[in-house]
């Protein structure tokens, strides 16, 4: 039984630094923070992050770049690039609205960054590549050439991204929405020419 | 001569505070940091913001979005909504090139916030939403439908801060210019079709 409560209690403590990050950037994610959010013992960040706040940041980004990535895979093989951009917009609309909007996207949250935490900013650009190239195959995938395929895969990843952040100011979706239905008319000429 | 010298000072200092909100996001606008990176002493914080940081952040919040209106205005007056995009894409670009991509923009900075600052919420909406109305007089003044000018000028506002974002991220201003290319297309075909 000990094995997987231990998971539990460091994916909790992960879960609360990501929702952090999302939150107030890299700098708000705090020890005793992440402990009062997660309710985790004090004595499991010794336990489960070593290395202290630093280790807890990067494993949030981890965590949530994976997430993302399971989502984009598992939502891509088996979707048009269309459907995925309503799954995707669907999935944002929902964290902001569940959350009072507070919580945007943990990856934009640590772009957002003072170089306390070594290795962070890596972390983030390959997250960003990472979810880049899923987005631009699920384009070549419906026939869009690869250099138009690269280029509307940073459009749809810089206009959600930024939608994400004006909703939250707004404390309306309707910036996600309009984002959403200008990136579905793009997206339907780019595969119409495919 | 002591007037303009107090002026240069809060402003030299809330410039420093835009800066950091680029940065690290409001968490990261502390007194000290404030201090340190304007060189000013610490006997004009009190002076200048007796209402401590939290005037600093919307002081710094204020200053940046006047700036972005001033300058929006200006280039709207006498120029096409094309020529107002390269003018803002070539503006952010440079930000983000002569800072080595450690600024970007404040009001997103604002945005990451832990609710610490009172009224930085509304103003940050605030600001977000008269940058809007800028955009979307531009696009209506070059025929295009109110309708469509609203929603397009929240995508350009969206995949800009976005592609801002990202280009941070990747030290790299491709993302802003694969989103300029994009934007370009859009605002052609709307002024095109109006």
């Amino acid at each position: 039984m000990s094995e997987p409560k231990k998971v539990r209690t460091r994916e909790r403590m992960l879960a609360s630094a990501a929702d952090l990050l999302s939150t107030t950037g890299s700098g708000g994610v705090t020890i005793d923070r992440v402990l009062r959010e997660s309710g985790a013992p004090r004595g499991s960040v010794y336990h489960h992050f070593p290395d202290g706040r630093a280790e807890m940041v990067t494993g949030a980004v981890a965590l949530a770049s994976e997430a993302m990535i399971s989502m984009l895979t598992a939502v891509a093989e088996q979707a048009t690039p269309q459907e995925c951009l309503d799954y995707l917009v669907a999935f944002w609309k929902n964290r902001l609205e569940t959350s009072d909007f507070t919580l945007g996207c943990p990856i934009v949250g640590a772009t957002i960054d003072d170089g306390s935490v070594p290795g962070l900013h890596e972390l983030v650009a390959g997250t960003f590549d990472q979810w880049h190239r899923l987005i631009a195959e699920s384009l070549t995938g419906s026939g869009v050439a690869e250099a138009r395929a690269r280029t509307l895969a940073t459009v749809i990843m810089a206009a959600t991204e930024g939608a994400i952040v004006l909703s939250r100011a707004a404390r309306s979706t309707a910036p996600l929405d309009d984002v959403s239905l200008e990136l579905r008319q793009s997206l339907d000429a780019a595969v119409a020419a495919a």
